[in-house]
């Protein structure tokens, strides 16, 4: 039945479903290195610290804290201890907590852009939410490519969009998903000439990962925004929080068009406990990025693959020859390693070491095939 | 500084805030009485089970179920139980679950309506919500009265909005908050008449306490959402989790346009755990419902109020002289107890048996005083 008080537009929009091919998985166990989690839960203690949080001091019937005080103010305190650069310490109001930092780019674009009105520019291959959820608000995407050796951007083509098109905002990641680079110096310098009628969204949600932040230059550039997660490093992808940093008025828009309630209150408390636990839940970072480097140099040590480097916990690779990419990524999916085929790549998350180990022996096993 | 890339509405638009005039507030306890949530937190086997269940199969690391296929089957088990007219059951890809009530009532207006492009139709006094995040969207809110004795809505001047006015969607409450009255034989029927190329959405957070649904017509009303909760009877106003009940079709569209992992793991597990005990939570619901009518009755009683009929948690009264509710809500609040002065009224929300009294003492301290 056609309903008149639908927008027409959404016929075009498919559903978004998570753990794309999930069809022909053999039983388990799977390997989940498809979406860039951090491969352990909260360590035991900390666990136990946070159940009995929940026990003694979230009261199931009421609402949760809607002002996010605490957290905003702990965010602060955390960000500012990582800027190394020296500036402006961060405040408090300079800070806005999403569901997920897919709520803060939803609010993002409805607080810049509306059906027919702006547009946003990515380079692609780069997450893919930006323009999921852009397309289903009926905002036209400006796609520009990249150099396919290092993915750096095409700052020629971005820069010939912003002179023709109406931008509104530009999106980059850093680093990059899924293919892993960090900004180059030469697109942050690119960065810095944006006119301060455009948005800057910089998606840090691998920070912790790669250790490069532009949050040290937020104070000389009021239209940058960075995005941040504790979906990651941070181990709370099932709590939902993101984070942007930006300046008071911009930040304000934002709070303005989130939803009153729009975090949970162990969310709240999970979020405010680990950064408590800075030390312990980042120390585990070295030996994840350990893994990767190791899993970095196997994969290239397979004549069939070309692989890019990576600052963040997953490494983007292809086969030499393009169109057995997705065969590989289904072969590993039916052995029981989850991967991410997309942009003509795979995506592989850095796992357990046990985890690394069966998927890198069945890409071996595969590129014998081949 | 002003930003370009912010659309200029958003100055007109104020940041919603929780717990109003939450200055000048007496030290703890405070009886929390303006938020229309049940009195009692999970009883405490059930919380324990809980707590068990987060800490055994929750892994903090692992972003959500997106699909909420399991949630969205138990639904439908516990709606079809409670309609008690012969129809067709609701079936899974007839429900769409979101982040609240407040991102299902956000999603309805993106599918519907843009900037300029569509409006919704409201009868004040109303849930606040609806009005709130349409205009944050740049969308033209319509408002009709209601009859100042029973606040039923006045059907002539909707008729007429209807026909004069792009009305896209209308919203009405089932019981209305913050008056209390259920949809009558009269507006029950006037909904029957909208014509299918408008939305008629129809708020069912109260629910538990009326025991009132049309979820029984659903079947004979493509056009008609119905929305539901688990923040009020079920106690899960901390966990953020709301339900639409529609036409699949309907449901599709708000699937799309929905946050891939709108709801935190553990909001997913209480909302499946509570549907699992329904016997004892909602076996609470009579008791609640006795204090209710307790309370209107003593209310009733002091000649300076006008107090509503209500078929919720909450009942809505004014002072005879109207100048004088908002200085008696305010008396309140500095005692002790908190209640919500909303559309020159006060709405207060029953509270435990102890909570009750203190409120109705503090009433009629004030009443002796006029």
């Amino acid at each position: 039945m056609p309903f008149s008080f639908l927008r027409p537009e959404l016929d075009q929009l498919q559903a978004y479903t998570t753990h794309a091919d999930s069809d022909h998985l053999p039983s388990e166990p799977l390997d989940i290195l498809d979406t860039n989690e951090f491969p352990a839960d909260l360590p035991p203690d900390l666990k136990q610290k946070f159940v009995d949080h929940l026990w003694n001091f979230i009261p199931a019937n009421r609402y949760p804290d809607g002002s996010h005080v605490r957290l905003k103010t702990a965010i602060t305190h955390y960000v500012n201890s990582q800027i190394t650069t020296p500036g402006q310490p961060i405040t408090p109001d300079q800070v806005s907590l999403g569901c997920g930092s897919d709520e803060l780019i939803r609010s993002i674009l409805l607080a810049t852009c509306g059906p027919g009105q702006g547009k946003i520019l990515v380079a692609e291959p780069t997450f893919s939410m930006y323009g999921i959820l852009a397309r289903g608000l009926g905002i036209e995407v400006i796609s520009i490519g990249r150099n396919p050796d290092h993915f750096d951007m095409d700052l020629a083509a971005a820069d010939q969009a912003l002179d023709n098109q109406a931008i509104q905002v530009i999106f980059v990641v850093h680093p990059n998903s899924p293919t892993g680079n960090a900004l180059t110096g030469a697109e942050q310098a690119w960065l810095r000439t944006i006119p301060n009628s455009v948005l800057v969204v910089i998606d840090e949600a691998y920070f912790e990962f790669s250790g490069l932040t532009l949050a040290g230059e937020l104070a000389d550039h009021p239209n940058w925004l960075i995005l941040r997660t504790f979906s990651k490093a941070w181990r709370l992808a099932a709590f939902r929080v993101g984070y942007g940093l930006g300046h008071p008025e911009v930040i304000l828009a934002l709070e303005k068009l989130r939803l009153p309630y729009n975090l949970t209150a162990p969310s709240l408390a999970a979020a405010q406990l680990v950064l408590s636990e800075q030390e312990s839940l980042l120390g585990a970072v070295p030996g994840l990025l350990a893994q990767r480097d190791q899993m970095f140099q196997a994969l290239q040590a397979i004549p069939q693959l070309r692989v890019c480097p990576s600052d963040g916990n997953f490494i983007y690779f292809q086969a030499q020859e393009q169109r057995t990419t997705q065969q590989l990524a289904q072969t590993l999916r039916q052995a029981g390693s989850l991967v991410r085929f997309t942009c003509d790549g795979i995506r592989l998350t850095i796992g357990t070491a046990a985890e690394n180990e069966r998927v890198l022996r069945r890409i071996q096993a595969w590129a014998k095939t081949r």
